[in-house]
């Protein structure tokens, strides 16, 4: 039977493949109407008429067998109601779909989408096989690399929070005229907002994934494979080093620099101009600190507050 | 004299109902220019010229009444810069603004607005007199019931964030390909997420309230009646049980459960796999525990670094 | 050499100007390749062939000087796919992007800009030399005064989030028709959202300055000069008066009071019906108290927590 399609174990047709991540789940999925099954080194012995797939990582093979089957889907063509200024530049194999706006002398690479009522400003870049969805902005000075994913609502490039105070407390918007770099393969999710530097640039480095609504400040560095939760937000001048993990709610103040690999529990909070090191170690609270510092503090905290009931 | 509309009682004119909470507003309000009062039993032995209507709850009755007014304004007819596909099915009485776009398939049901610049992906399914904000984007995959409200920028069935590591640190997204089911009288705030589910389907059950910027991840369940305040953020499968109420900046990380009836302070923060319990219970901090806990250790906490002051 | 532009020290190309905050960085830009320099005092005695401009406060010369190049920039013209109505009023000197929508009896003053797919609702006033970013959307009840800037995807007059429970747990909308006021020379980041008042007002004071994911709720006064980091959120009815500071990621409860020129710390929480009071006071943490208190008992917490280790 053909594969036609991917599916959760529960919700399985027949023509489905599925994955099972242990053998609970190989049972489950083998009582189900799927027609094949990705599992892993335990489905070795197991006697079943589905097709099974041993893989060493039976998540990671299904997530990579999925990707043949979302790519059949992308649209092609330019529709009539796009706005696209004659000196723009777009690939082939690209998609323009209904009120896109793409404005002088931006380029799009080959096969990239983008999606219902996004703007690409002047001078943009967007590399190739991106995927920009509805409603997006990207301002001038941005440019992406290839495989980046932009999810609706997301504006990048937006002008940076930074201003001088006069003699009279009166602010004055100091220049945020920087660049915004996204290397190959961001994946950046929907209503983020991520900020072109004041002077210099925002970078996000090769492979970084981020959430929804993240937010970057201006001249935020975010290295490579650094994976960012929901609603975090990154002030001005901060670096977050490769493969580091940030939870959902973190708030980084500016000039903050997480090492590679350190690890943030949700809603941490690290303050202006601190380092926080440590590949592989979870910091949590605010401000930050080893997690099992934290829970100890907690605990503590709990210990003396009954004492004082009794 | 014919009431035109509603106001405060401080900016009534002539021609306006106002509602008094009690006894000193009333008083307030037989002063004011308000042509009419909405107000409780206290009124009973009121004198005056001014007609008083007696409600249980003057409250609940002034918002019942306020909606005879805003219906009145509901805009019919199709712009003609809207982008609807042929294979598109739009029932009667409906608005379809500017620049909207209602892709392949998709369905909007009898005496829906669809505001401009919003976009209807393809094989959507709106419901009956929805109210669909301008700048919002419905993607493929999510069906609304009727009377929904989804204000404007709000990005429903977005691509969650499912990550699976290969071996050298890349990340691979995981299928992110079910459905978002949004029940009756589900009501949205402007510039949420809602993730579509990973292979499954997250779901917004009946008569639920969500504030401004509110995220909710893959295959979460948000139960009847649930209320969420702005910027609040629910992590992968978790379950808001029926009538939960959720303040503003609260973290619940994956696969919580939140007890029906439960109540979580501003900010506070649910660790992932945590069950909350307790109809009608405050609970706050981050790890979130009932707040008589939380208040005392602060007060503790107080008192300890006021000892050693000394 | 003409000066064409501005830059960063490290980044200056022959025709820029840069700007020296010390000495030390005054020895950097007469090394760098800038053409000319704004400095402090500190300046005085140096001998270069490069130009330097001495002034009392180098960061704010050199933002206000910016300024003559931006304004360079500004475009002019109505774009043949705006949907302008005809009762709509606007003024001179304009921007009108790209599919951008102007509703019955809204007014755009002189030498303001619309850019690409932007809403502006029925009534909307919009003064002069303001800048509306792409995909941002200002409802009806909205008034801008000069020189207002709004970033893209922003949502400005949404309806607010107030419910009246019933008998039966069912939530009802409060009426949310009041008006959003938003003075001259307020500038407002990206996704954020600006809830109308319910009845009367919600007010944004000259020369507040918004970061990116602000979320205000209705019947809020945000005082004059105000600053508010990213991703704070300010509840119904609160009001922060002048000069205040707020943090990123601040929670502010309802009606709260924030007396002028209080400063508060990233991510502290202010609980409903509080006030904070204290010109240049920092306070931090939730509940939010001075800083110096907050401090004296996380180290308190921290010592009992290495005691007990022992």
């Amino acid at each position: 039977m053909l594969i036609s399609g991917i599916a959760s174990i529960a919700s399985a047709q027949p023509g489905c493949l599925v994955f099972a991540a242990d053998a609970g789940k190989l049972e489950d999925a083998l009582r189900s109407a799927a027609t094949a099954i990705i599992a892993g080194q335990f489905a070795g012995n197991v006697n079943s008429t589905k097709p099974i797939l041993v893989a060493r990582n039976p998540k990671l093979a299904f997530a990579r067998v999925s990707r043949l089957f979302s790519q059949a889907e992308h649209r092609q063509g330019h529709h009539a109601s796009a706005q696209v200024h004659p000196s723009a530049v777009i690939g082939a194999r690209t998609w323009v779909g209904s009120n896109v706006v793409v404005d002088e002398n931006a380029r799009v690479g080959e096969g990239s989408s983008l999606e219902s009522n996004c703007v690409i400003a002047a001078g943009v870049t967007v590399g190739c096989d991106c995927r920009i969805g509805p409603n997006v902005t990207i301002h001038s000075g941005t440019s992406l690399g290839d495989r980046v994913r932009v999810q609706a609502g997301t504006v990048l490039g937006s002008a940076g929070f930074g201003y001088v105070p006069d003699e009279r407390g009166h602010y004055h918007l100091f220049p945020q005229i920087g660049r915004l770099i996204i290397e190959d393969d961001v994946e950046i999710g929907a209503n983020c907002t991520i900020d072109r530097g004041a002077l210099d640039a925002t970078v996000i480095r090769r492979g970084a994934k981020l959430d929804n609504m993240v937010h970057v400040g201006h001249n935020v560095e975010v290295g490579e494979n650094v994976v960012i939760a929901a609603q975090t937000g990154i002030s001005g001048s901060s670096v977050i080093e490769a493969n580091a993990i940030i939870g959902g709610q973190v708030g980084i103040a500016d000039h903050v620099r997480i090492g590679a690999g350190a690890i943030l529990g949700a809603q941490s909070g690290v303050p202006s101009n601190k380092v926080v090191r440590g590949n592989g170690i979870v910091f949590w609270g605010t401000p930050a600190r080893p997690i099992k510092d934290y829970l100890k503090q907690l605990a503590v905290l709990a210990r003396l507050s009954r004492q004082k009931e009794k």
